[in-house]
């Protein structure tokens, strides 16, 4: 087995290779949610099957009824050692709004910034970057000596979605991905010096609601005035889903969700977070959210309902007289607690179909739904990675939530009764789902040197 | 000049090559609404040109800020005839969604109908199967005699977009276009065989609103439950501009809207028409405008706010978890009696401007604003056109509304103090501004032999 100084050497080492390796990853744009980009997502799974083999895992990419998983094994030869299964995913966010990037999403390229170099490209952060911190840890490993403990690695191509295959796949494949707990690499620092522990996950629901009217479209002049029209219902339907303090209205909607532990929230309040700094770097001042919570609860602990997408009519240049014959809304609701996500799903679909008027019918489909999950705080495994990361960085972890989603960690949870470790190197301004995403070229180094601590602290 | 029946004898017998013309016409997709169109509205500007010089007229091409207008010149050469000038439009309307069209938009096709052979194409009803049914009606004339009347012809390019270009060039051209009367062909029938008079045009005042928050699209999970999501802004203008019985809400908005007088009221409740079938051509049932009012007040005499497009966020397959930073509706105002369309715009604007929440800003984009008009029943022009029309097509013409906007009626009105009689053939089934837009090749044909026996019956 490795010394784990000499594994951080050669994670230094490496670092030219690591760059290239990373960067081939990315040119393949693995886009899961618009089918034109299946076969990169095949390609991308199949690149990191191979990677993983040449360093001497035994990896393989298998079948789902969308795109495929990678799952990969190598042994560290000591009988009882732990056993730990690595998740990240290598599908990416689609690159629109394409004008407004400063160079072409899937053509990575290194800058300076502020604070040191920066990698730009689609996926850099979310979650290519990410997941390779991992990879090329356990390649210095694995160059050095062997691996501290057992690991298995899962990738999936669908978490951008929802993740429609992952269920089927853990059911029809427990017993080869049982371990002793699960490392996740999708997840923000606290800060550019601050390493954090993710210890709350939102779930996440998503709905796609058209509403249909005349059977085409029509001439505003000639029907205007008699005919319904679908934008204005749809209007009606997302206006009515908050009150005016920010409350979601669905019936039952807040079943499940629970005020904070009062030690958590006395951690929160101390925690040194600026909302005016937050909001500001978007551009924004004021919280939009629910009336009476701070700005960490908003966005970590208290559920939401967005509209992710609009359409309907005439979108092009100019203007065109016409009453749509539907209008189409793409809704998400982020989870928390114990809310269901289908009883969420099922009350929203019951508050829209009541919203119709005459003539006006509703098509719904279902993108994704995966409760929330939090995470035991007084966990060993928690502790033993909170040392490590405090070794790497010198500075005090923050234990912390997560607005995003990711659902495998509540699928391990629910389905297979095992802990998710959330550690991420990822930080609030890499533009994640934006134009210009990056990552910094420091999360991707110290992010390969703090797995390796991590591994050599959970198998002592 | 010309006996009648030669002239009708004529167009009888132009008829082939009449129809081989206007697919020609209809050939050249002149979308006035997109600017990558705007060499074919040159193109069809200058073909129109070329035909009326080919007939005996003075025309020619000329420009504007946006796309060229048409004006031809022909003299009976009888002093004291009356002068009229004929208006139509040769830019269409986008042809999306191209995938509901059974075949493609500006390859004009005739097949049988249930009623006898139609012409369909964009463009074969609104306006160029309209307005080449008066320049058919000339070439006859002027082949065989020559016309009864002074003749000026004006065909502009940006109706669809709400002739913005029109005030300025008929102040620049007032005295070359005067005359003593206007004549528009861009209305419907009755029905497939009732002729009519339209008396009343709505007004249209257009505005795009795009509403703005953070800096970039941001990732829902991260920000979702403190930043604003301009979606939702949106939707809550749109759901704030009617009250529950369907009136318009923007303080001021029905200044200038008035009651029809008793006999109007009369005759349109005793037209026979059929609003279940009305509506259920077009797989509707109930009238979805203010309550209180029948369908053909709804359509022709009272004044609407719809939006014809909204966009923001992802649109694509599947879904994106972002929170956009923008979004945008396309808003028209169908306008009535003496309401000022300035005056709506500003009450709009305003309650836009108050409907937004902390960090929401908003731009407007203008895209035309004209008034309705009402024409006086009482006119001697409107009597002796009733009468060749009852002599074309055996029935008593309807003297009626129209919901939709010719602006140049009200420009000309109020700019010029100048008339309009309005007498077109399009029938409610031409699906004009959709998908598989038609004209009747009655309309076509007889349509022509009405404006001959029109100019006829003016000239007397």
């Amino acid at each position: 087995m490795a010394v784990l100084e000499t594994v951080l050497s050669r994670i230094d080492a490496n670092q030219d290779d690591a760059l290239k390796r990373l960067f081939g990853l990315i040119e393949i744009p693995s886009v899961s949610t618009d089918a034109a980009y299946a076969s990169d997502c095949a390609r991308a799974a199949q690149a990191l099957a191979d990677d993983l083999n040449s360093i001497g895992f035994d990896a393989s990419v298998r079948p789902t009824a969308g795109h495929p998983m990678v799952v990969g094994h190598a042994k560290c030869g000591k009988p009882g050692a732990p056993h730990v299964l690595f998740y990240g995913h290598y599908d990416v966010q689609p690159a629109d709004p394409l004008e407004l990037w400063q160079t072409e999403p899937f053509k990575p390229r290194l800058a300076d910034g502020p604070t040191g170099k920066r990698i730009f490209a689609r996926g850099a952060a979310d979650d290519k970057g990410q997941l390779m911190t991992f990879v090329e840890a356990c390649r210095a490993y694995m160059q050095t000596g062997g691996l501290p403990c057992d690991v298995s690695i899962l990738f999936e191509g669908e978490e951008e979605t929802g993740s429609p295959s992952l269920p089927a796949f853990l059911a029809a494949n427990a017993d080869e991905l049982h371990a002793d707990l699960i490392l996740v690499c999708d997840t923000n620092m606290w800060d550019r010096e601050t390493p954090m522990v993710t210890a709350m996950l939102r779930g996440l629901a998503l709905e796609e609601v058209t509403i249909k009217a005349a059977t085409r479209d029509l001439h505003s002049g000639l029907f205007g005035g008699a005919a319904v029209n679908p934008i204005h219902v749809l209007a009606r339907v997302i206006a009515g889903l908050h009150d005016q303090n920010g409350r979601i209205t669905l019936p039952g909607f807040y079943d499940g969700v629970e005020e904070l532990p009062p030690e958590i929230a006395e951690q929160w309040r101390d925690i040194p977070f600026n909302p005016a700094a937050f909001l500001g770097a978007v551009g924004l001042s004021t919280p939009a959210g629910e009336k009476g919570r701070s700005v960490l609860e908003q966005i970590w602990s208290r559920p939401t309902c967005d509209v992710n997408g609009i359409s309907g009519g005439y979108a092009g240049q100019g203007s065109k007289t016409v009453l749509p014959a539907q209008a189409s809304g793409k809704f998400s609701f982020r989870l928390v607690g114990r809310q269901n996500p289908e009883a969420v799903l099922n009350s929203f679909r019951d508050y829209v179909q009541k919203s119709l008027p005459p003539d006006c019918r509703v098509e719904f489909q279902r993108h994704g739904a995966s409760p929330a999950l939090q995470l035991p705080f007084s966990s060993e495994a928690l502790g033993r990675a909170h040392a490590a990361l405090r070794a790497e960085w010198g500075r005090e972890p923050v234990i912390g939530g997560s607005g995003g989603s990711i659902p495998i960690v509540g699928d391990f949870k629910r389905s297979l009764g095992m802990d998710s470790l959330m550690i991420g190197f990822g930080l609030d301004d890499d533009c994640i789902h934006s134009p210009n995403e990056k990552y910094e070229l420091s999360s991707f180094h110290k992010g390969a040197r703090s797995w390796a601590r991590v591994l050599d602290a959970l198998a002592k």
